[in-house]
C-alpha cells in the first residue's frame, strides 16, 4: 500500500518514534473519515490507552455531581443534586483556605484528604494501620520517588530492576532521571508470574555495570493484565530484603480484578505480616490514583504515594522534594477523596456509583487468561514471510501489523516492541471493548492466510 | 514571650525551616481560636500568600459555571445558565476524547486551548505573531525548562541569573535541579528595578565558578511589585544577546497592572521589534499562568509556556521532556482557555466577569510604589536595639518581627530573609488587604516605640 512507503520513512527520521506514527496515522484517518472519505469502518476505534473515558466509558455521576458543586457552589442550592452529594460538596469545600479549589493546598496535599486516604487504605488492608503523615498526594509521585532513589551525581549510575514487557512512560522518567534499567522479564507462559529466579538474575547482571537500588513492581499487571499471588509477593519481599532493594509497587490497577478465584494483595499488607525483621524495615512506596480503577478520571490528575518504613532522615527529605513543587490539582484531590470514600449503601447516589467491565478474552492469538488490570497483551505467532516483510521495511513485524490493523479495520492498538518482549517474540496491546473483537479477528485471519 | 523561647527552639531545629515555624504557629494559633482562646483578634489574617481565593477574593462565576458545566454536563440543560457558559462548555468538551474532561489529552495540552493562547498572546503583542506548536501547556513549566538548559554532568555547575529579592520556590527548583545560584540585586531606592550594571557585575562573579547559560526575570515582580519599562527590558536584551543567554521571563502577573502611567510589555513583544540580528537569535520562554492575574484559580494548575527562538533540535528535545509527564490537569487547560478568551462585551457572562483590586500604600515603613503584581515588599528600618535582641535569639530580624506581628496581630506575613535582601537590610512581604492595614500600622508602632 502506498501509505506504507510514507510511514516507513517517518519511522526512519529521527524526530519521530514509532509512538507518533500509530497515533498521528490514526488522527488522519480519524480526519478522512470526518471529511467524508468512505473506508470499511466508520471510525478509528482507540484500544491503545488506559482511558476509560476516551473509549467510551461514562464518568460515575456522583462523582462528577459532588465535583461540578465544588467548583460552583451556587449549585449546592440547586434541588436536582441529591442531599449526600451536597454535603460531600461543603465538607470537601471547608477543607478548602476562602471555600475555593482555587486556592493552594499544602504541598502534599489536603489533610482531610490524607486523612480519607489512609482510612482507606487501612479498610482496604483488613485493618493494617495507615498514617496521614505518610500519604503524599500528587500528579507525578513516580517521577519524584526516582529523585529521591537516584543519585546523579555517583560515578556508578544508580539502577532499578524494571519488568519487560513494561509501559513506557516509566521507563522514560527512568531515562530522564538518569537512572540504568535492569529489565527482568516476566514469564508468559505461566500467566505473566514475577519469577523470584529472573530477578535475581537480573539483579546479578545489573550489579555488573551499576548500583541496583530499587525494585519496581507493577501489580495488577500493565500490560499484561497479570496478577501477583500472596506467595508470589512475599517471595519478592524476602528477595528484596536479603538484597536491600526499596520496592516501587505500582498499584493502580488494584481495583481492577476479575478473576473468579483471584484477590488483590497489597505489597504493604503483605509486608506487614511478615515477621519484624522483614515488616519493620524494607522500605517500600505504593502508588495509586484515580486515572485508572473505577473512575478512569484520568484528565483529573489525581494520585498518591503511600511511604513504608522509610528512615525519618530519608522521610522529611521525601517532604521537602514534594514540597518543591505546587500543590496537587485540587479538583484531582476531590476525585481521590471520592475514590477512597465512595457513597455506601443506603446512600442516595450509591445506585449512580456503578463499576464498569467491559473484558473478554480473544480467540485466534495465543493469550494469557486476563485475571485484572485494563489491558490484555497477547503473542502473535508471525510466518516467517511477515517477518522478512517487515524487515524489508526496517520495521518490528508487531508495529507493522499495529500499522496495518489501523489502516484496515480502524482499530489502535499498540505494538509490543514498545514494551519489551523477549527476542523473537511479538505481541500487542490493548484495552478489551466488545465491538472491537470482531474487526480484530477478520483482520488476524486475512493478515495470517497473506503470510502463510 | 514565653511562645517565642519555644519557637527559637524550632528554628535552630534542622528538620525545620522557618518557612515551617510561621505557617505552623499561624495554624495554631488559628486552632486556638477555634477552641474558644481570647486575643485581641478574632482570625489570623493570611497575607503572605499569592492566593486570590485564600484572602477571600470570591472566583469569577463565568469561569466556575464553564467548568462545572464541563464536568457534570447535565447542566447544559439547566436553564439557570447563560447560553454563552453552555455554548464555551460545549465547545471545550468537543475537544476532549470521548467528550469527558477524565480523559487524557495531548502532553502539551489541548489543541485548540493551545491555539487560543496563541491568539491571545498575538492581541496582547499587538500582532506580534504567535504559534501554537510554541506553547506547551503544563503545570510546572518552569521545571521542565531547567531540565532543558541545565547539564547536571558536566564538571563545571550550570549557572542561572537569578534577582533578589525572588519568591523561594523557583531558588529550590534551581537547587533541586543541580544549578548554580547567580544572585543579581534589583535596585530598591530606584523602585525595584533591574539595573544592567547589576547583571553584568553578578555574571562575571558567575563566570569565575560556573557556567551561566540563563537569565531568570520576574516581570512584573514577586516580592517587589515593580514593573520594567520597555527601555529597561530592551537593555536586558540586548544585554542577553550579548552574553548568549536563554531569558526565562516569569510573565505571570502581567495582567496586574495598576498605576495609570504604566504598561505591560511582554519580553516576546519588544524581543521582536529589536532589529533582526537580535530579534531572530535570542532564546525567550515566557511563564505565565491562571494562579495569577484576575483569575486567580492556583488550585486548578493551569499554565503555559511560550518558546521563542528556538533551535529545532533543541526544541524537539524540550517537546520530549514535555512529553515524558502525563497530560496537565484537563480543568486547568480550560480554564487557560476562558483567560485567554473571556467573555466580551454583549455576551451574558460579561457582568460577572469582573476584575479585582484591593490594593493601597502603607504608611509607616519605607515602601516604593506599587505598580504591578500581587505584593508589596516594604523595607523595615529595625532600631540596633531589635537587632541586638533577633541576634540574640539567633534570628534574622524580620523573622522575628513576623513572628511578633502573627502572635500579636494575627498577621501572616512573611520575613524578606526568605527572598533575599542586601545585607544588614530588613522586609517583609504580602499582600494588600484593606482590614489588615490597621493592625499592622499599630503593631508598627508599638513595635518600633519599645525598641528604640
Amino acid at each position: 500500500m502506498s501509505f506504507l512507503k510514507e510511514i516507513s520513512q517517518l519511522v526512519k527520521n529521527n524526530f519521530l518514534s514509532g509512538i507518533d506514527v500509530l497515533s498521528r496515522h490514526a488522527a488522519q484517518i480519524s480526519a478522512e473519515i470526518q471529511q467524508g472519505e468512505r473506508r470499511n469502518y466508520n471510525e478509528v476505534l482507540d484500544l491503545s490507552s488506559g482511558d476509560l473515558h476516551r473509549g467510551g466509558i461514562k464518568p460515575i455521576t456522583f462523582v462528577r455531581q459532588v465535583l461540578a458543586a465544588c467548583l460552583y457552589p451556587a449549585l449546592l442550592e440547586d434541588d436536582s443534586l441529591p442531599l449526600d452529594v451536597k454535603q460531600r460538596a461543603e465538607s470537601l469545600l471547608r477543607e478548602c483556605d476562602g471555600g475555593s479549589v482555587g486556592s493552594y493546598t499544602d504541598s502534599s496535599g489536603i489533610a482531610k484528604i490524607k486523612h480519607c486516604v489512609s482510612q482507606y487504605i487501612t479498610r482496604r488492608d483488613g485493618g493494617v494501620p495507615s498514617s496521614p503523615d505518610n500519604i503524599f498526594i500528587k500528579s507525578g509521585s513516580q517521577t519524584i520517588m526516582l529523585k529521591l532513589l537516584i543519585r546523579s551525581k555517583d560515578s556508578c549510575q544508580t539502577g532499578v530492576l524494571i519488568p519487560v514487557p513494561t509501559y513506557a512512560s516509566f521507563t522514560l522518567a527512568l531515562e530522564e532521571q538518569g537512572a540504568a534499567i535492569i529489565p527482568y522479564h516476566l514469564c508468559e507462559e505461566q500467566g505473566w508470574t514475577l519469577q523470584v529466579e529472573e530477578l535475581r538474575k537480573a539483579l546479578h547482571t545489573g550489579r555488573k555495570t551499576c548500583n541496583p537500588v530499587a525494585l519496581y513492581i507493577c501489580n495488577p499487571g500493565n500490560p499484561t493484565g497479570h496478577i501477583q499471588s500472596r506467595k508470589s509477593i512475599e517471595e519478592v519481599i524476602r528477595f528484596a530484603a536479603e538484597e536491600r532493594l526499596f520496592i516501587l509497587a505500582d498499584e493502580v490497577y488494584q481495583s481492577c480484578v476479575y478473576a473468579d478465584d483471584t484477590e488483590f494483595y497489597s505489597y504493604k499488607k503483605v509486608l506487614s505480616e511478615m515477621g519484624s525483621t522483614i515488616s519493620s524495615t524494607v522500605e517500600l512506596a505504593s502508588f495509586n490514583s484515580v486515572s485508572k480503577g473505577f473512575m478512569g478520571e484520568c484528565g483529573l490528575r489525581g494520585g498518591y504515594v503511600e511511604l513504608v518504613n522509610l528512615d525519618p532522615a530519608v522521610k522529611e527529605y521525601a517532604r521537602r522534594l514534594f514540597s518543591t513543587r505546587s500543590c496537587p490539582p485540587v479538583v484531582g484531590q476531590m476525585a481521590l477523596d471520592l475514590m477512597a470514600n465512595p457513597p455506601r449503601p443506603g446512600d442516595p447516589s450509591f445506585p449512580t456509583f456503578s463499576e464498569v467491565s467491559v473484558f473478554a478474552e480473544l480467540p485466534g492469538i495465543s493469550c494469557q487468561p486476563l485475571k485484572a488490570g485494563f489491558f490484555v497483551f497477547p503473542c502473535l505467532h508471525f510466518p516467517p514471510k511477515a517477518i522478512k516483510w517487515a524487515k524489508k521495511r526496517q520495521m518490528e513485524p508487531d508495529m507493522l501489523y499495529c500499522l496495518h490493523l489501523l489502516e484496515e479495520t480502524g482499530l489502535h492498538v499498540r505494538p509490543g516492541c514498545e514494551y519489551g518482549q523477549r527476542k523473537d517474540s511479538h505481541h500487542i496491546r490493548f484495552n478489551i471493548m466488545e465491538d472491537a473483537l470482531q474487526r480484530l479477528k477478520t483482520f488476524h485471519t486475512r493478515f495470517m492466510k497473506e503470510f502463510s
